[in-house]
């Protein structure tokens, strides 16, 4: 299959005059083939073609957990991975008494692996085919963009039905802005056991000082096993399942990477958005996250209050205060680049270079005039209704109760229905993760951390001002337009009373077993909670309707601005992040970060007890500490980097990575196994947006860290051993 | 003046085997003909004896304006040194309608040049002489350690009774700790005005978050010019005076330097603790500083909390909040050197060294060996009554108020002696000051901020256990040991209820004229802050006896301290710093920060774009935008450095300097002005202890940057005429 090649508008403008830059592209792995001349240039001297398939070596090697990437890295189904891509699992097998998110967990015994918990997956990519012409070519024109929606929907799901057989997961994507359609066929591993991850004060090390930052000192990483049924199919966790034998798995190597070599970063990116229009990243820089900046921090307020002296409620929203966090200080940075770094600028004279020279020529008006004009006025729609979806949603999402409601109504609304003309998210291929999620919720769910954090909600809904009210909560909660934020706030006090005295979902059972049943029943539990989502069931069906009338409209004008956007200019492009396997190379780099100041590309141990406090958020454990102190006191290791003279810890490359891309492996031009990316700096973060060739860096940990650590402190020989790692190589 | 050659054991340990180190020196102007071949290997050309002329040429331009810095610039007095140490003059003269600290000050002409406010001074260094026989020779070696600090002090007294006349103002300053002592004797400026500091947006730049930080892109200068009488006399500020005409001035160099240059740093570093023991070190860093920063820290917060929506409070305590936030900054910086850059292990381990020295040979055990105890054992002594003597000093500073009134009955008891037989605060020479000092603490007075900081200093008292209380503060407060943090919280209340109603000393006038009366009138005035002054007097006597015996004992061991460590090593040294001229010398350079990181050695206009947002302390004001957009664009500017394309901003150099060099000039090669300390960086703070040679960096404006915004931001250009620079050299 080939890729189309796709010139990039903003690389053409921002690359001038510049040199040694990160380059632009999570390339699909068919793409990579194209692209010798670059790769022969960055140093790369293996076959290119390698790539390309994907049930070879090493692409047969690269997993996806669900929001994580990962590779196996043994024979018997050992998989490596990040720590804070293991950390649902550490947190679903702790207790206050057995705190393995702090302490750890290393497995000594296949016995010892610890189920990872409902939900917990790993994908491995068996096939992708385009399927473009499938899903819309035959389109009639005169549909209307709801039943243009509605046909590609139903085309894809008849798709997937016919792909999906046992133990196979289908899905169709949409590349470029639904230009391309691919159908993947994956393998769904269901039987995911937690081998090992280091300490918090290795894994976190750094927490949320230096989270987004450099120089970094985090040895974020995990392992997890793959278990299959006995006869090598997916099944659901059980005792009597066997590890999976995959056909390919990386081979770490001891000696890693230096500055200046080349390296292949392959996993699962989730999302980037560099073909969006300059309206809609303008309201994104102007609007949305500003908005969403302000409420990560709000939120997290009340929770690190709610929390800050009860060490079993910190367990249960642990993970929550991360995410939010962790997206706070990601959508800082992107503001930051936005406005700062000039990416909205940039972004702006490339769609004013673009229009004029579609204006330019009558033939390229005709054919491309009208998309960009109608883009942005649906741009302006959306701008109108924002203020009210949003609050909306923001309530929809605000209570963990409310949403496992939502879920159980829909789910017997849509039972009801033909599988094939059900929401794709509610069709019976979905309904077991959907217990899944719910079961797995259970452990995070603390009704007054859930009832703080619906009423900061709800208090958003109150302030909506008149003509943009959401009627039927305010029937519910007794609030209306232009009341004070103390009545509001006694009126939602009252109302939330009501609420969490009317409910039982917080019982896991009783959620379940509804999860079963039809709408009628569902509704004669007369659940307060249950109640309120039928209330508000009219309003958010309003909303998806528009979205999919929306879609519907995209679908028709998004190809068109591409296809614009690829004549205006020569090069191959990457398709914006989807959550498919992707694969992006540049350089171990540093880089001249600001105005007077250097990254250096390699961090080492010593900067561990440069950074060690041994309080809070940097406090190394002590059999690290010692192992360190023995290596600056001479002790050898093959683990040390000759140039730094010391175990490189973390380091920096100019990969094109994103969100969903935690836990990739890191190759070296020989295909090993040399680092595990884990994030991105904070000046990085904007070229979700619109790219930035000069500071875009990844950070990885390199692979001597986590080999080091499993030898000199941890003890995890037996896992060296089914790596293939003999100490002394 | 020979100043003897002293080793520095710390260098001796810390140095080995380092390249391109940062050289401890805060060195006397009299040692620099000494470290020739050390100033050639820097790269200086000149000739080392220029710089111990203290009143030639170029330390005769340099001045003291009492705690910090400053040089003359012009034959007619103009004076160049930090916007940070021109606050005050900008505080003073700042209304909230009128805001000097917000906007800066241009004066057009001579005419519109503001009197700096009482107690501003620029002192001219004159004169320096060795008067180490005449303080401590001949002493009784029978004295007891309280008579020999009262022979020592009176002996200084005479000295400087005999040194000062018309305009002089005279100091015996001890050296090495004790080791040697000087006379000093230098002009005393009477009339300061404030002529010139750029917009706050430009001249604090970066504010809190960039104090103590690289990369830095503060415009951190001020002008004064000084003001005498008609026949060139020190006189107060009037009218009728003219400006100062110096024997010598700097010239600034358009062209600067560049990396890899040297500069000389001049000028009067207030205090280091090198000489300290170990035991002292140990102490400083377990409790001195944790202390001070928590002090810091919750005094902040009340400050402002008060002030937040308060603008005319905010500016009478915006001064404050400054100097507690750079305190603040600074002591966490050298706990972190202490502890975690092994400031404080460096320390003991070089003690050791030195102890075992000592005790290897019969000879220097008897000459040396009971010192390092002696001195211990006082440390010992003084640990013991730490916390009731800090709460003390805590409380009788922790008030305006009952400041002013210590000082007014303390003045009232002194001025019935002999002028000889006075504490040497309240001699006579000084009562001009300490008026001056009065009548400019009216401007930052504000009764609701020194309750609430008296309050909290009142609560630390009552926390005191039983065995360490305050009985006078007890008896007058109603609060005694082991009462809840409540009830001494009610008993403060009322207290403080008593106080600030009992109280006129808000009155400007009121003090002036106390602070001419005998006891007996200041006791009969029954004003409730010289009432609880006058119960508080005892304990804080019984302190400063206690104060008086240790100084007599550490002045007959520290000397040999110091002439153990002489021994124990080779190689110059600098003393510590005391607040007497020094020169320091090093190069603009860059440093290896920390583990993965770099500072470069310069910034420049880029830079200011990269951290303006628009708000708070990272305003840069439009005009200097517009300028720097101009040269972005092209615009041709004298003031660029050829190497960075750029404007330089900042810059970094190995220099050793410590608080009270802000405003001090640095010196190329050619004994030009090329910049102005301002700052030190977060991790060189902890030298001021033990001195970092790897990290230790001086933070200076780029004279480039001073001239290009005079010329195209400010239009001072009558200033630029004056210090004989054209705008197109």
């Amino acid at each position: 299959v080939r890729v189309p090649r796709i010139p990039s508008v903003l690389l053409a403008t921002v690359l001038l005059g510049c040199a040694a830059l990160a380059a632009e592209g999570m390339w699909m792995p068919q793409q990579i083939p194209d692209l010798k001349a670059r790769l022969e240039g960055a140093g790369f001297k293996g076959d290119p073609r390698t790539f390309a398939d994907l049930t070879g070596h090493p692409m047969g090697a690269v997993v996806s957990l669900g929001g994580c990437s990962a590779s196996f890295v043994s024979p018997e189904g050992l998989i490596v991975t990040n720590q804070h891509c293991v950390t649902g699992a550490l947190q679903y097998n702790s207790t206050p008494e057995r705190n393995l998110l702090k302490n750890g967990y290393l497995a000594r015994t296949r016995e010892e692996e610890l189920w990872a918990g409902p939900g917990s997956r790993a994908y491995v990519t068996l096939s992708f085919k385009d399927v473009t012409e499938e899903i819309t070519g035959n389109l009639d024109p005169k549909l209307d963009d709801r039943a243009r929606f509605e046909t590609i929907e139903r085309r894809t799901k008849e798709r997937v039905k016919a792909c999906e057989k046992d133990g196979l997961r289908c899905r169709v994507a949409s590349f470029f802005e639904g230009y391309r359609h691919y159908e993947i066929a994956q393998m769904e591993i269901q039987d995911v056991r937690l081998v090992y991850t280091p300490a918090e004060g290795i894994g976190s090390f750094g927490g949320e000082t230096d989270n987004w930052r450099w120089p970094r000192h985090t040895g974020d990483f995990g392992f997890y096993r793959a278990y299959v049924s006995k006869d090598g199919k997916p099944a659901a966790f059980s005792k009597d399942n066997v590890p999976y034998r995959p056909k390919h798995w990386l081979k770490a190597d001891p000696k890693g990477v230096e500055p200046g070599d080349v390296v292949f970063v392959t996993g699962y990116p989730g999302a980037t958005r560099r073909m969006e229009t300059y309206a809609a990243v303008k309201q994104m820089a102007e609007w949305t996250l500003p908005r969403q900046i302000k409420r990560s921090e709000e939120q997290l307020a009340i929770l690190e209050q709610l929390s800050k002296d009860d060490p079993a409620l910190k367990l249960k929203v642990s993970n929550r205060i991360r995410g939010l966090n962790n997206g706070l200080t990601n959508n800082r940075g992107k503001l930051k680049g936005l406005l700062q770094a000039n990416l909205l600028a940039t972004k702006e004279a490339n769609e004013k270079a673009l229009t004029a020279w579609i204006e330019a020529d009558s033939k390229r008006k005709k054919e491309f005039g009208d998309a960009l004009p109608a883009l942005n006025a649906q741009t302006a729609e959306e701008i109108r209704t924002r203020e009210r979806d949003s609050a909306l949603r923001s309530v929809t999402a605000g209570s963990a109760l409310l949403g496992a409601a939502r879920t159980i109504y829909r789910l017997s609304l849509e039972r009801a229905k033909p599988d094939l003309d059900r929401e794709p998210e509610y069709q019976e291929r979905n309904w077991k993760r959907i217990r899944e999620r719910d079961e797995r919720g259970q452990k995070t769910l603390d009704l007054v951390a859930d009832r703080a954090l619906f009423r900061y909600a709800l208090l958003e809904a109150a302030r909506l001002p008149s003509g943009a009210r959401i009627e039927p909560l305010d029937a519910a909660a007794g609030i209306s337009a232009g009341m004070s934020e103390a009545d509001a706030g006694r009126a939602i006090d009252a109302f939330l009373d009501r609420l969490y005295a009317g409910t039982k979902l917080d019982d896991l059972a009783l959620r379940q077993s509804l999860l079963e049943k039809p709408a009628a029943d569902v509704v004669a539990t007369k659940d307060s909670f249950i109640d309120l989502a039928v209330k508000l069931y009219p309003a958010t069906e309003e909303i998806e309707e528009r979205q999919k009338r929306n879609e519907g409209l995209r679908s028709r004008l998004t190809p068109t601005y591409v296809r614009a956007l690829l004549q205006f200019s020569g090069g191959a492009l990457a398709p914006d992040a989807n959550g498919t396997l992707r694969v992006t190379f540049g350089k171990v780099e540093g880089v001249a970060e600001r105005d007077g100041l250097v990254y250096l590309p390699q961090t080492s141990l010593a900067g561990i007890l440069e950074k060690h406090t041994g309080t809070g958020e940097f406090d190394a454990p002590k059999h690290e500490l010692d192992a360190i102190a023995a290596v600056r006191a001479g002790k050898k290791t093959p683990y040390a980097s000759p140039g730094l003279g010391d175990v490189p810890v973390n380091f920096l490359a100019s990969v094109d990575t994103t969100g969903g891309n935690s836990g990739s492996p890191a190759l070296s031009s020989k295909g090993e196994l040399v680092g595990l990316l884990f994030d991105g700096t904070f000046d990085t973060v904007g070229s979700d947006i619109v790219f930035d060739p000069v500071r875009t860096r990844s950070i990885l940990v390199d692979i001597r860290y986590v080999l080091w650590l499993m030898t000199d402190v941890d003890a995890a020989s037996h896992l060296l051993a089914e790596m293939g790692v003999s100490p002394r190589s």
